[in-house]
């Protein structure tokens, strides 16, 4: 169960004994965490290819004794897993590769299937109870763009971007799992030369491209996390899809910021992915300048290269048939600020982080415009509208339109690395 | 227990068996709910005079029969309690006033003194486990305070105001009860004049006096809650300070809000009173000009008379036994917007709101002076310091300063309502 016995649980020449496909997300080098409903309600799991280990069943066989505590796998929740630190999590994956690798420990192998259930019939829960979600606004060329469109006679970007990781709460509340319907929210709204606002259902819903981080272990209230150091209290990753109702943003947002245009849903992909299994893809992020002040210093590299894209179906391609649009392709290593340095960041005031706070990292928009994370770049505003395969256009969301992000790690000499999707469905505004 | 039997928990000549103190906060007509810290953990109580009723005990000893869930009686927070909806807190009141007043049902009274804890001995707990907590800004003489400070050269009031409450999400883990020390925090902030920010201890560290209300019950994902039924999902307010740090809020609140200059730190009075406590202090709020959207409008008063006060002690005035200074007075009755209006606001875009969201009113500034809710209005950015009793000055808050936000409500015909107190001592700043 260590590293010495069985080696690296990222070496790309593992294999297992569970069937998986080359092209899967979840080879034995991943193993992500999360929660799928089973037997007796919500039970905690890890993926792999096209199954998910029972780990409350594993521990309940003595798989896991000295590894995890069997209560924090009997919740319903990962936080109390969390809640052990970063150092847990690795040795928890560490046994696992250790089970479930061809040539392993045969103890969960002569189990069978009995500990295995099939992933294409689990229903899937946020894994966390997240206590607070912050939403950052980490990438440069995205906040530029932003401040093109909604300021265009300023500078682009504002004189502290470069100094502060800018982020805002957002609504722990309103985190939901992928393939939740999306409601069409509504909202006020002001025409520029309108009199005033009127109340009905956003014109204007967009989606944000971003990933998120979720807390392991944390802070007491009082002690900033150092930026060294926050990588070990960050427990992985997931996709996040900030919907967003541009619109309402655009009338409420001033002086306090974005608060309605946000909150009413923002989806998650289900399955987290440890920092170690996305340690052979650790990549430097783009050169800060000017140097950031001493507290968001963290030496090494701290940027991962993650491949994003973003599809999108509308409801006349589901019904011809059409495959789902790639409508916008990036990669997470152009992120200005790293997630070590949001963390340093956020809790540099004393604030305290808790196991399962849920830190996202603002729409990841590239430098050319195929690579912008939301539609109000792709279209600048509505002004350059996409045409979809089926001929339709789209400036912003269509009621019945399917979206999916999707994030996965290639390389040559790694597995590939894979996060699933998170996925939503636009549905009509309800009642005024 | 029901109003036909018993008469109206609000009833003015109501006296109690417990001794009370009639300028006390705590009369039989109050009957606030909280958490202390009991025997074997965490409990519930009600807040009578000088004692607390232990609920659990109460309810182990069969006094609640058919009016409170033992469950929800049992746990470490508030929350069960509030999930069963307004009504069943209405209820559990009315028993409650029954059981202890002086012609009422003996049978709490024959138990005596062992379901009664000394409220001097108690240690109190952040009463609900707080999914989200929203900070308003719903003082109409705040926003104008607060717009002609931070910009001179433009309209103090921005466009959206009288049309949206606004709002905005702060860090739920940063809420803690009366008493919590209020560590000076770390952050950036940059003078006008320079070239670059500098991270340290905030040099302008102020206070934000606020109502805060804990939802109850709570809707779906989807389905916004109405203006006119709002009131039903409200479980009571409590006493906010929003500790604000102004030099890293100014520096940092473009264009996403305030995040770090707020989130280190937000104190609330121990003790939930409910809406049934205050109904005879309601009034009407102020004429709102433009009327409100549809969404927004709730026959009926929805403002509530409370008055509030800021007080404030410097170690110097402590040491010397000088006692604490009122800096402010105030009146909730003004506030522009209703707590209705926050809650059908909040969620009129689907917002799912849980019981235990913390709703927090925004600074309650009136419209002279010695009404100002924060020391930045108070002392005009520091351009006007106060001078306290002892001959100091203050701007901002110095370290060892005492502050303590009051509020209770009276009048002729009716009993004192308190709230108890939300204090805090500033601590100097750990290492930078």
């Amino acid at each position: 169960m260590t590293r010495e016995r069985w080696g690296d649980p990222n070496d790309a020449a593992l294999t297992s004994w569970v069937p998986l496909d080359a092209a899967g997300d979840f080879p034995v080098q991943n193993l992500p965490l999360g929660v799928f409903e089973g037997t007796g309600g919500a039970r905690i799991g890890a993926a792999i290819g096209d199954r998910i280990v029972d780990l409350r069943a594993a521990s309940e066989a003595g798989l896991l004794d000295g590894i995890a505590d069997p209560a924090a796998l009997r919740a319903a929740t990962l936080n109390a897993l969390f809640a052990a630190g970063r150092p847990a999590l690795t040795r928890l994956r560490a046994r696992l590769s250790a089970l479930l690798r061809s040539d392993g420990d045969p103890a969960l192998h002569a189990l069978g299937d009995a500990l295995l259930v099939d992933r294409s019939q689990a229903r899937m829960q946020v894994p966390l109870a997240i206590g607070d979600y912050v939403d950052f606004y980490s990438s440069l060329e995205h906040a530029t763009n932003l401040g093109r469109i909604f300021r265009p006679d300023g500078e682009p970007l504002l004189p502290n971007w470069r100094w502060i990781p800018i982020g805002y709460h957002g609504r722990a509340g309103s985190v939901a799992i992928d393939g939740t319907p999306v409601r069409r929210p509504c909202g006020q709204r002001k025409a520029p030369d309108a009199a005033a606002p009127t109340f009905g259902p956003s014109a204007m819903l967009d989606i944000e491209l971003e990933m998120g981080f979720f807390a392991a272990g944390g802070n007491r209230l009082g002690e900033p996390i150092a930026a060294a150091a926050a990588e070990a209290q960050i427990g992985g990753f997931v996709l996040v899809n900030d919907w967003s109702a541009r619109d309402v943003q655009a009338w409420e947002y001033q002086p306090l910021g974005p608060f309605l245009g946000k909150s009413f849903l923002t989806t998650i992909s289900p399955w987290v992915v440890s920092l170690d299994a996305l340690e052979p893809f650790r990549v430097a992020g783009p050169l800060q300048e000017p140097p950031p002040l001493g507290y968001l210093q963290a030496p090494g590299p701290h940027g991962f290269s993650i491949e994003l894209a973003v599809t999108l179906q509308s409801a006349a391609m589901r019904a011809a048939g059409v495959a789902p649009a790639t409508i916008a392709r990036g990669n997470f290593a152009g992120m200005y600020w790293s997630a070590a340095q949001q963390l340093a960041h956020a809790s540099s005031n004393g604030a305290r982080v808790r196991p399962g706070d849920l830190f996202a990292s603002g729409t990841i928009s590239g430098s050319t415009p195929d690579s912008y994370g939301s539609l109000i770049e792709l279209t600048w505003r509505g002004t350059r509208p996409l045409v979809l395969p089926s001929g339709e256009q789209r400036r912003f969301l269509e009621d019945g339109d399917d979206v999916a992000l999707h994030a996965w790690c290639e390389k040559p000499g790694a597995a590939r690395i894979g996060f699933g999707l998170a996925r939503g469905r636009v549905e009509p505004a309800g009642a005024a």
